[in-house]
């Protein structure tokens, strides 16, 4: 399984379907033929192995196959992949995750069903992890949305002029685009389309573009000009009404968009974590202070520590000068819903159970503190 | 060298007296004797060295002393280190880094004049950033300044309704303890004195005072009530006029404070940063957005982002959820004054030579930007 996960990260990030990777071995336990998913339009990870095999003239009968998602059982752009191993005649499957997808699940039930014993959790989290945008996207129906912020130490986005070229450095901004290069689509509001008259594309260090360009989505009705950058070269242009981000995120789940990231400005990023709607920050942060300036996210209506909205660090990486924190949504407790605004509290997981923790309440003067 | 600087750094980070190392080397390159300082009013590292070969029976004659900080050459609390080598008969000296204390230098020309050969600059920039700062606190004549900021990602110390615990995590409390044991005092504005009653405490995880307290110092004339923690057990206090940050610094010079932890609040903070008098910054960053609430730091004065103060990196680390970012000052190019409130601008080192770049300067709309 470790084998096929890391044929499953060799296809692109980006795209409506998932990233799987196949081996098939035989009865000794020996890798035979392997194979991955190269995006959609081409061979299902199965497909590609079950390929693999006939290359190498070897009898895919009575092998095992090893696939990091449950085989499709449905009609698309190709053929179920369930049949596809029943017809190649295997003498058993293990899978890492199964399959969310209301349109393709059903495989493994397939398989079962044509009397081939299949195990499914096998390193799931690893699989989880590595499908954790097309997973949480297809389960929601709508796209895992990272948040991007770029500010000062002090949290500022733009000097009291506007001027913010530069607060990052250039090992960030080429970061940020490598991140553009592996998303669905990219979003901000109109804002931020007319003031800044952003590309968004996903562009190299040597300033050509990167080969996926992602959708350019921008949140509100107010109308670009004919000139904008966002309607020459790169990813196809959608504008949506801004004022009903729920719906926009369905919308661009209707288009099997799984990955969107959200690059700004400030009104948009604060009604997202408002909304409760952010699933992934990446926080770019250089160590300068500006002291005034535009906050990279307004009013949450937080007012006491306590609802701050919290998010569990995944990673911290150093880019020159500046660093990235990537960090997650705290999926909120099971019971009463958090008060708008909040990220839920934090978390912590004792004895295996879940539940909020209120280490921010206030205590002020009722114990050492300092 | 190596041996020396390692020896060295065993010594404590805190107090009026530099940490040094010395080895004593046979003719043929073997270390025969060693030494490090632990601390004001014990032997300084020559003489531990020196001690180290007699209890070892080893004749000091004819060996070669490797010493991270040129030998002294004044009668303080301990005779001239200087003086102690000619009288072993040491053969030659290598020395890391020249004593800029005018009270103490001029040993290597005694040594010299004595007849004995002195190397300086062996690994000089390892037994600089050992000593940084010590040799800032001597050279300038106040003490090297070292500003933590804990905030969230947006830069905030609090919430709207004034609570702030807590905002950072355990662990990175824990560390920001170890630094407050580290240094030689610890100041806060007389406003957060009064408002947070801080003890000012270096404390173990368990609660327990560490062996070294830091000077407590509060800037302000504001009187501190007779209850106030920081009247409790722990270092000294010492409560200075803020009005004039220059003075209260050299004041805590004359002191022999060489490093001073400017824990807050932002006041202060935002005083010595628009003075230009922060020479490192510990941001400890937590993975929340408050999105109001008081800031770290207030007005610099900075209107452009190209003014903004910046700081280079020197170490990111990740504590639990929230990270450590170690920044250092920029010294400011030779040249005109820096404006009023601002860092200096950012410096690049380009074949030798240092200029004061204008990466930020405003460029906005003038080329593919976004």
């Amino acid at each position: 399984m470790r084998r096929a996960l890391a044929l499953a990260a060799l296809g692109p990030a980006h795209g409506p379907n998932p990233r799987v990777g196949c081996v098939l071995l035989d009865p000794g336990g020996r890798t035979v033929a392997e194979g991955y998913h190269r995006g959609a339009g081409t061979p299902h990870a199965e497909a590609a192995a079950l390929a693999d095999a006939r290359s190498r003239g070897v009898d895919p009968r009575g092998t095992t196959a090893v696939v990091t998602l449950e085989p499709c059982a449905h009609h698309g752009r190709t053929g179920p992949c369930a049949d596809a191993l029943i017809d190649a005649g295997v003498a058993a499957v293990h899978v890492a995750v199964g399959d969310p997808n209301p349109v393709a699940t059903g495989g493994a039930d397939r398989l079962r069903a044509a009397g081939i014993p299949v195990t499914v959790g096998l390193l799931a989290d690893e699989g989880e992890e590595l499908l954790r945008a097309w997973l949480h996207a297809v389960r929601a129906g709508r796209p895992y949305v990272t948040l991007k912020l770029a500010t000062s130490l002090d949290g500022r986005v733009a000097a009291v002029d506007g001027t913010s070229r530069w607060i990052t450095g250039a090992r960030a901004r080429a970061h940020a685009h490598t991140v553009r290069a592996q998303v669905d689509a990219i979003a901000v509001g109109s804002g931020t389309a007319l003031t800044d008259d952003p590309s968004l594309t996903a562009r190299r260090t040597d300033g050509g573009l990167f080969d996926h360009q992602p959708l350019r989505v921008v949140l509100g009705r107010r109308p670009l000009p004919d000139g904008a950058r966002l309607r020459g070269p790169g990813g196809e242009l959608l504008q949506l009404p801004g004022d009903d981000l729920d719906a926009a995120l369905r919308a661009l789940g209707d288009r099997e968009v799984r990955h969107l990231l959200v690059e700004g400005g400030p009104t948009l990023a604060t009604a997202l974590l408002a909304a409760d709607a952010v699933d992934e920050l990446h926080a770019y942060v250089a160590p300068v202070l500006l002291g005034a300036g535009a906050t990279a996210v307004g009013d949450l209506g937080v007012t006491t520590i306590g609802d701050a909205a919290r998010f569990a660090t995944e990673d911290v990486t150093r880019l020159g000068d500046d660093l990235l924190l990537v960090a997650r949504r705290i999926a909120p407790a099971a019971g009463p819903a958090a008060p708008a605004g909040s990220a839920g509290g934090e978390i912590e997981y004792e004895n295996g159970s879940v539940h909020t923790a209120q280490h921010g309440r206030p205590r002020r003067h009722t114990e050492e503190e300092i």
